[in-house]
C-alpha cells in the first residue's frame, strides 16, 4: 500500500459517496414535487423525475458528457468522449474518469428535475421525454462546457460557480420559466380578473422530508465538488451550506409571520431551499457571515419573486424559478461581492469580490456568465419545446388534466383507498 | 500516524458507511411494500420489516454468520464464529471482524426482506417470526459459504458473484416464490375463471421514494462489497450500478408505453429495481455497455415474468419473484457472457465469459452455481414453511385477512383519519 | 500528497458525511412525529423541526458554540468562540474548527428535536421558536460544557458519555418532560376519570420509515462521535449501535405480543429508538453482548413508562420522555456497569465499570453527571417556559388546539384531498 493508491482511493470513496448522495435527491425531488401537486397529479410527477434519472443517466452517458466535458473546440463544445470512450486526457484528477462521470450524471439530473417542478400537472408525458433527452444531451452540457470544462470560455474569462449556482440552478430555473410559460397555467389557477387561486398541497408531511432529504444531499453536492477528499474546503463548504440554508428557512419562517401573520409552511421549505441553491456557486469562496446574508436574501427574493409570479400569471406550482432561477443568479453575483481572496487562490485564481478590494472584475465576469447562461437556458428550452410541439401536444388534453395525470397518463392513481377492492373482494366472496 | 493506520482507517469507515446505507435500504423495502399493498396491511408489512432487522441482526449475531463464514467443513458450512468468538483467523482483511460482520449483516437482512413481500397481506406474524429466524440463521448463511466463504465449494468451483444477484438476490427471490406458492393467493386476486383482478398500489409515492432509497443504499450494497476503499474498482462499480438501474427504468417506461400504451408506474419502479439486481453479480466484471444491455434485459424480463406468474395464479404483491428472482438468475448467467479478463483479474480470478473468448466454462459455473442455490432456497423455504406450518398457521384467517392484517394482527390501522377522535374530542368537551 | 494531509483529509470527509447524516435524521424526526400526531397538526410538528435545524443551526454559531466549547471558566461555562471567531487553541484535532462545529451543531439539533415530540399537538409556535432560542443557545450548550469540553467539571471528574446518552437523550427527554407537565394534556387525551383514551397515530407507514431514518442516521451520531476515521472503535461502535437497536426492537415485539397479545408498531418503533438512545454513552466501551442487554432493558423500561406516564395524565404524544430520558438514563449508568477497561483505554480513560472490577467509582460519577444534566434540563426547562409564558401563550387557545395547529397556525392543512380543488375547478371552468 502507498500512499498514491491511499490518497486514489480516499478521492475516489469521496466521490462516489456523494454522488450517491446527490442522486438520493431525485427521491427528495420527488416527494417534494409530488406533496406539493395535487393528489391526482402525485404519481406523474414522480415518473418524471424517473424519466430524469433514467433517460438522463443513459442520454449523458452516450452524448452529453462528451459534449461538456470532451476536448474543447473554440471555447464553445466538447468533442471527444462519447460513451465515455476516445480521448480524455485533458481531464486530469486524481479520480478515474468512471467516477467523474458519475458524480456529473447527478448533476445533470439534479438539472433537469428543477425544470420538471414548473411543468407538473400538465405536461404531456412524451414531450417530457423528449424534453429530458435535449436538456441532458444539448442544453445543459453546452453551457456547462462554457464555464467547467477546460477550455471554456466563461471558464477562461474567470467566471466562478462552485458547484453551480449558475450552471446548474439558474439554467433550470430560467429553462423551468420559459417552460411554464409556454406550456400556461393549470386550469383553474388564475380566474379571469387574473387573481390566482390556492391550489393546497396534497402532502405537506412527504414534501416537508423531500426538503431535509435535498439538504442532506446537497452537502454531498457542495463538498463533494472538490472531487478530492484532501481539499482543504471541505469542512468550509459544509459549513457555508449549512449557515445559509439555516438562514434561507430561518429568514421566511420571521418573514412570513410579519407578511402573512402565520409562518407559511411551503414558503419556509422553499426558503431553506433557497438559500442552498444561493450558497452553492460561492460555498468555498465566502465567509460564514456572507453565508447567511446571502441565505436570508435567497429566502425573502423568493417569497417577493413567487408574489410576482402569480401577478403575472405566470404558473410554477412547485416554485422552481424563484428557488433555482433567481437564488441561483442572486448566487452567482453575490461571488462576485463577497469572494475572499485566500479562499478563491485554493482554486488557482486570486480574485476577489467587490468588498474585499477586488473592484468590479469579477462582479462584471459573474454578471456575464449568469446572463450568458440563463438566456441559453431560456432561449433553448423556448426552442425545443416549440419544435417538440410539432411532433407531439405539449401539454395534456383538457379533460385528462380536469381527470388528472395519474389515471390519464399512467392508467392508476396515486393513491387508492380499501374500498376501492372491498367492493371487489365483496364480489370475488360472493362468486366463491 | 502511519500509513498501514491511515489505510486500515479507510477501509473501516467506506465499510461503515456503506453497511449503513445497506441497512438504510429496509427504509426502502419498508416504503415500497407498504406503498404496493392496501392501506389495510400497510403497517403489518412495515412490522415485518421490523421482524427482519431485529431479528435477523440477532439472529446472525448467534449463529449465521458462523455458519456461513466461520472455519470451513468440507466446504459446506463454517463452524466458528458464534457470537464472533471462536478461531475466524481464515478471514484476512484490512477492516476488523466486527466491521465485517455490520456489513454481512446489512445482506442477510435484505435477503429476508425479499420474502415479505411475497407473503404481504395474508402471513401470520408469528410464523413470519419464525421464518426469518430459519432464514437468516440457515438458509442463507450456508448457502452464503459456498459461494462467498473461504473454502465453499461453489466459490472453489471459480463461481463470481461480485454482490450477491445470486446468494442475495436469486435465493431471495426463489425463496418468495415457494412462500408465495405454499400460502396461496390473496383472496379475490383471482376470480374463478383464473384472471387476475387489479389491486391498486394504496401509496404509489411512498413505493417511489422507497425505490429511491434502495437505489441509494445499492451504491453501499454493490461499491461496498470491495470491503476496501483502494480497491481500484470501485468507481466502475458504482458506474454499472447506475447504467444498469438507468436502463432497467428506461426500458420499462419505453416497453410499457408499447404494451399497455402507458408508462406503468408499478413496472418502471420494479424496472430500476431490476436493474439493479440484474448489475449485482457482475458489476465490477463487466462493460458499461454490458451494464446497459443487462439492465434492459432485466426489465422487460421482468414484466413478462410478472404477466406470467398473474396467468398462473401465483399472488406475489409486490413483485419479489420476477425482480430478484429472475434477475438475480439472468445477472448470475450474465457474468458468464460478459465478464473481461481484465476485470475478472482484480479478484484473482482470470476467467471471461464466453463473449471474450472463456468459452463456457465460466458460463457453466455460474449456470451451476445458480441452480444450486435457487433450488437450495426454494427447498429449504418450502420444509420450512410446511414445519412451521405444524407449530401456528402459516397464513392468517380469512376473516383476519378481510379486517385486513393492522388491526388483526397489530391493533392499530396504517392510517387515522381525524374525524377518528373528534368524536372522542367532542365527548370528552361534554364531559369537562 | 503527504501522510498528514491525507489523515486530515480522511477525518474531515468522516465528521462531514457523520453530520450529514445527522442532519438528515432531522427528516427522520419529521416522519416519525408527523406520523404519531394527529393530521391536523402534521404540519406544525414538522414547522417545529425547521425551527430546530434553522433557529439552532444560527443560535448555536452565534452562542451555543462558545458556552459550550469556548474557552473554559470554572469548569462551568465556555467563554470563546463567538461566531466561530476568538481563542480556541484549546481545542486540538485533525480537523478544522469549522469542521467541529458542524458535527457539534447537528448534536444540538437533535436534542431540540427531541422535546418538539413531548409539546405536540398545542405548543404556540411563538413560544416554541423561544424555548428553541433558550435550548440551543443555553441549556444544552452550558451543560455539555460540563461534560465534553476541555475542562468542563464532570468530564474532569472522570464521566463517560460518548456519544450523549446524558448529554443529549437525558437532557433532552427531561427538558420533554418538563415541558409536557407545563403544557399539560392534549384536550380529550385523557377522561376526567383519569384513564388514558387512545389518539391513533395518523400515518405509521411515515412513522416507522422516520424511525429507520434516524436508525441510519444514529451510526454517524455514534461512530462519527470518534471525530477521526482511524479511531479504532468505529468497527465497534458500528455494531453495538446496530445490536442494542436490534435488540430495543426485537425485544418490544415479543414483549408486546406477551403483554397485549398483539406486536403493538408504535412500541416496536420506539423500541427500536430506545436501544439506540441507550447504546449511545456505551457503545464505544461495552461489549457486544452488553449492548444487546441495554437495549433489552430500555425497551421494556420504555413501555413500561409509556404506561407510567398515562397512568400519571402526563401527555406526551411522541414518546419523547420514555425514548430518550428513560432510555438516556439507563444508557449512561450501563457504562458504570459495563465499561470494559482495554476499551475505556482508548479515550485515556483506564476506569472500568463495577462489573469488571472498577468498584463503584465510575458508577457514581455517572449517576452524578446524569442527576445533574437531568434536574438542569427539567429546571431550565420549567424556568424557561415560565418566563416564556409571560410574554406569549405557551399554548394554543382551545379552539386552535381543536382546529388543529396545521390551519390554526400555519393556514394550511397537511393533506388536502382533490376534491378541494375539484369545486374551485368547476368554478372556473363555468367562467371560461
Amino acid at each position: 500500500m502507498d500512499l498514491n493508491t491511499l490518497a486514489s482511493g480516499l478521492d475516489t470513496i469521496w466521490v462516489v459517496l456523494t454522488a450517491a448522495m446527490i442522486l438520493l435527491m431525485e427521491g427528495g425531488f420527488a416527494l417534494l414535487e409530488a406533496g406539493f401537486v395535487r393528489q391526482k397529479n402525485a404519481v406523474s410527477i414522480i415518473m418524471k423525475v424517473f424519466v430524469d434519472i433514467t433517460f438522463g443517466a443513459l442520454i449523458f452517458f452516450f452524448f452529453g458528457f462528451a459534449l461538456m466535458y470532451g476536448k474543447d473546440a473554440f471555447g464553445l463544445i466538447g468533442t471527444s468522449g462519447f460513451l465515455m470512450g476516445g480521448d480524455l486526457t485533458h481531464i486530469n484528477m486524481s479520480i478515474s474518469h468512471d467516477t467523474y462521470w458519475l458524480f456529473q450524471c447527478a448533476f445533470v439530473i439534479a438539472v433537469i428535475s428543477i425544470v420538471s417542478g414548473a411543468v407538473a400537472e400538465r405536461v404531456n408525458f412524451h414531450a417530457y421525454i423528449l424534453y429530458t433527452i435535449s436538456m441532458t444531451g444539448l442544453i445543459y452540457p453546452v453551457a456547462g462546457h462554457w464555464v467547467w470544462s477546460v477550455g471554456g470560455w466563461l471558464g477562461s474569462l474567470g467566471m466562478i460557480d462552485f458547484a453551480g449556482s449558475a450552471v446548474i440552478h439558474a439554467l433550470g430555473g430560467f429553462s423551468a420559466l420559459a417552460a411554464a410559460i409556454i406550456i400556461g397555467p393549470r386550469i383553474g389557477k388564475f380566474s379571469e380578473n387574473g387573481t390566482a387561486n390556492i391550489v393546497p398541497p396534497s402532502n405537506l408531511p412527504l414534501a416537508s422530508v423531500g426538503a431535509f432529504i435535498l439538504w442532506f444531499g446537497w452537502f454531498g453536492f457542495n463538498s463533494g465538488s472538490t472531487l478530492s477528499a484532501t481539499n482543504g474546503s471541505i469542512g468550509h463548504i459544509a459549513v457555508t451550506t449549512m449557515l445559509a440554508a439555516a438562514s434561507g428557512g430561518a429568514t421566511c419562517i420571521l418573514f412570513t409571520m410579519l407578511r402573512y401573520r402565520k409562518a407559511d409552511p411551503p414558503m419556509v421549505i422553499n426558503g431553506s431551499l433557497a438559500g442552498l441553491v444561493g450558497i452553492t456557486a460561492g460555498c468555498a469562496f465566502v465567509s460564514d457571515l456572507a453565508a447567511i446574508l446571502i441565505g436570508s436574501i435567497c429566502g425573502i427574493a423568493m417569497v417577493f419573486v413567487t408574489e410576482f409570479m402569480e401577478s403575472k400569471r405566470i404558473d410554477d406550482p412547485v416554485g422552481a424559478f424563484p428557488v433555482h432561477g433567481i437564488s441561483g443568479s442572486l448566487g452567482t453575483l453575490a461571488v462576485g461581492l463577497f469572494a475572499k481572496p485566500e479562499l478563491t487562490a485554493n482554486v488557482g485564481k486570486g480574485y476577489s469580490g467587490l468588498l474585499y478590494g477586488g473592484g468590479f472584475h469579477l462582479l462584471g465576469v459573474q454578471l456575464l456568465g449568469l446572463a450568458t447562461v440563463s438566456v441559453w437556458g431560456f432561449a433553448l428550452t423556448w426552442v425545443t419545446l416549440k419544435l417538440i410541439g410539432r411532433v407531439v401536444p405539449v401539454r395534456v388534453s383538457r379533460d385528462e388534466e380536469l381527470i388528472g395525470l395519474d389515471v390519464g397518463s399512467h392508467g392508476v392513481p396515486a393513491y387508492s383507498q380499501d374500498h376501492d377492492f372491498i367492493e371487489l373482494d365483496r364480489l370475488k366472496i360472493s362468486n366463491n
